[in-house]
């Protein structure tokens, strides 16, 4: 504690994302990275833009970008606000939309970020339980006195919430804004984005770090009704001119144009993670029925924490959070099938008498 | 006005970049970009990076570039925090230093994104005159209530106050944080980093748009007792975990790394600017004494408004603040030689006169 700091800072919770460990022959499962890298026409175009701009200030907007994002979805451009990566998009959109004194709601179990910007912005929290089974009941969420925010698909249990499910919570909140994180979205039935033009109360806000594979690179964006964007255009606008740099647009341009590229590699992902969910049950596993590029599982004879551990020594990297309500569980990242495949073969020289079990 | 927006959204100002204009052959005078473009080893190590690890996220505390800067300075890593651009750097040290209900001072004529910050995180302020010639006197920025905010060498003005002049408002603020803003100090005489180790109260905030020439990279960064870079650092965790991309750390630490292209291409700015004052003295403007990369200036024949109009119809975007207090000024960025000849050969064609008028 520093005699100089504000109020905010004191209250801070910081959150602590996944380990980047420097040693290349780690294999990271553990923050639902993409494993076969951005479309080719992504470097292609950050080539050309290196050689002749970098002196210069971004478009402040990055119009280029929405303009793409919004012909992808097919909205108009007014629609699309793009920022450094999804988490400052929320962390824009709960300074944007919550306010102090009104008790938002988020799930119990759920991106651990959320509570960390409400400290951060001094807005009231209700973390709603969850069922047993880790699904939610949409009834929890009507008529939030601050408004909602819910990831879809959830994380870190990767379950999905289908369209209809979210319009009944965006209904039931007219007078708040309902916040809908997808970023999990591509490797899911489908996103709530057709509703946007019937709700003005909605925002969803996306990421391209997982499906479109530029973690590195930090661009998210939200889309929503107009009235939404130009109050997020406000805050960025009071804290950063340019959030998103120069190779950063270009990049995100082209992997978004590259349809062909992205639809191959989102559904070698989704494949993998059927097989991935499969082999696991063979193995004892308990997994639960994600939609996402990630799967949330635990083991009937062997300790998450132990297991978490092995795995490490063994040369993979997984997630495990330390919540009593999940501590039994581990987050794993679908990577490659050749990942998964040494993945499986270092798991069963870990498990006890692992490969002949089979446990549904 | 919508109706979901938060109190902060209401009351915010937001900040109005300079202009970016689309057409190629506008010359740029505008917003102190660099004419002369990064290190070439800039884009070396973007080529590099590009093509291996833009799937997986950024090092969070973007370590690479904090040894990098910490070295130059010879400071530890934890004396450096860094950020996407100096704006983020600021927003981040306005909310963990600043307050509500204690007023900050800054110059009433200084860079115009302060008072930005300030109506976004509810801090009062209050903006201090500085004399007819623009300067300021020291004493009254001693024993601010919340804290004091200084440009140096100040914008627009390119007004340079002296290592021993930050060194008496800093001692005589010794319960609140005084932010230097020193966004074009490598172009002056001397940076108060000297300072950082024996004032734990004093930050100095930098950005590598200018000088380093990475506008388009948006890299920023503090130098400061650790007490308050992990201030910094505790927003940032509770914003966004990854503010710098890949491309930006490495081209960031690549441009820092280039001292003799640094050295270079600096001190071709200083002389031009140097030489670029005495040309526009012989025609009958009236030139602030500046140390920075901008030169701020007033014809004692022609209105700022109508100069900036002919110019900008002539090929030249310089800018003009709409302040009464100096809307008889233009700030023109120094160019390369190349442009301030051509600038010069403009003007003369434009100002009343021109060439054969000498005044100082």
């Amino acid at each position: 504690m520093n005699k100089f700091w504000s109020k905010a800072v004191k209250r801070t919770e910081p959150y602590v994302p996944g380990e980047q460990l420097k040693d290349p022959n780690i294999i990271k499962l553990n923050t639902n990275e993409n494993p076969y890298g951005p479309s080719p026409q992504v470097s292609r175009s950050i080539q050309t833009e290196m050689t002749q701009s970098l002196h210069l200030y971004p478009a402040p907007d990055a119009d280029e970008l929405r303009d793409q994002i919004g012909s992808y979805y097919k909205l108009d451009r007014d629609y699309i606000f793009t920022g450094n990566g999804s988490d400052e998009v929320l962390a824009f959109s709960f300074m944007a939309f919550f306010e102090e004194y009104t008790k938002i709601r988020f799930p119990a179990i759920t991106y651990s970020f959320y509570p960390v910007y409400a400290k951060l912005f001094d807005i009231p929290y209700e973390e709603v339980p969850l069922k047993r089974d880790f699904t939610l009941a949409p009834e929890d969420f009507f008529g939030a006195d601050g408004g909602v925010i819910i990831a879809n698909p959830n994380a870190p249990t990767g379950l999905y919430l289908g369209v209809e499910t979210i319009e009944e919570i965006v209904r039931n909140n007219p007078e708040r804004v309902v916040i809908i994180d997808e970023a999990y979205i591509d490797f899911a039935p489908a996103s709530a984005v057709s509703l946007v033009k019937r709700y003005p109360n909605l925002l969803i806000v996306r990421t391209m770090s997982k499906s479109r594979s530029l973690a590195g690179l930090r661009v998210g964006f939200a889309i929503g009704d107009p009235g939404l964007t130009e109050g997020l255009n406000r805050i960025k606008d009071s804290v950063n001119s340019y959030t998103i740099d120069r190779l950063a647009i270009v990049g995100a341009t082209a992997a978004i144009k590259d349809e062909e590229y992205f639809q191959k590699t989102r559904q070698k992902i989704i494949d993998t993670r059927e097989w991935i969910i499969s082999e696991l049950k063979k193995r004892g596993f308990h997994v639960l029925p994600s939609k996402a590029n990630f799967i949330f599982v635990s083991h009937y004879k062997t300790s998450a924490a132990s297991l978490y551990q092995r795995l490490k020594d063994s040369g993979f990297l997984v997630r495990h959070f330390q919540r009593p309500e999940i501590d039994h569980y581990l987050r794993i990242t679908v990577g490659s099938d050749e990942q998964m495949t040494s993945f499986l073969d270092t798991l069963d020289s870990i498990l006890p008498s692992a490969s002949s079990t089979v446990r549904d």
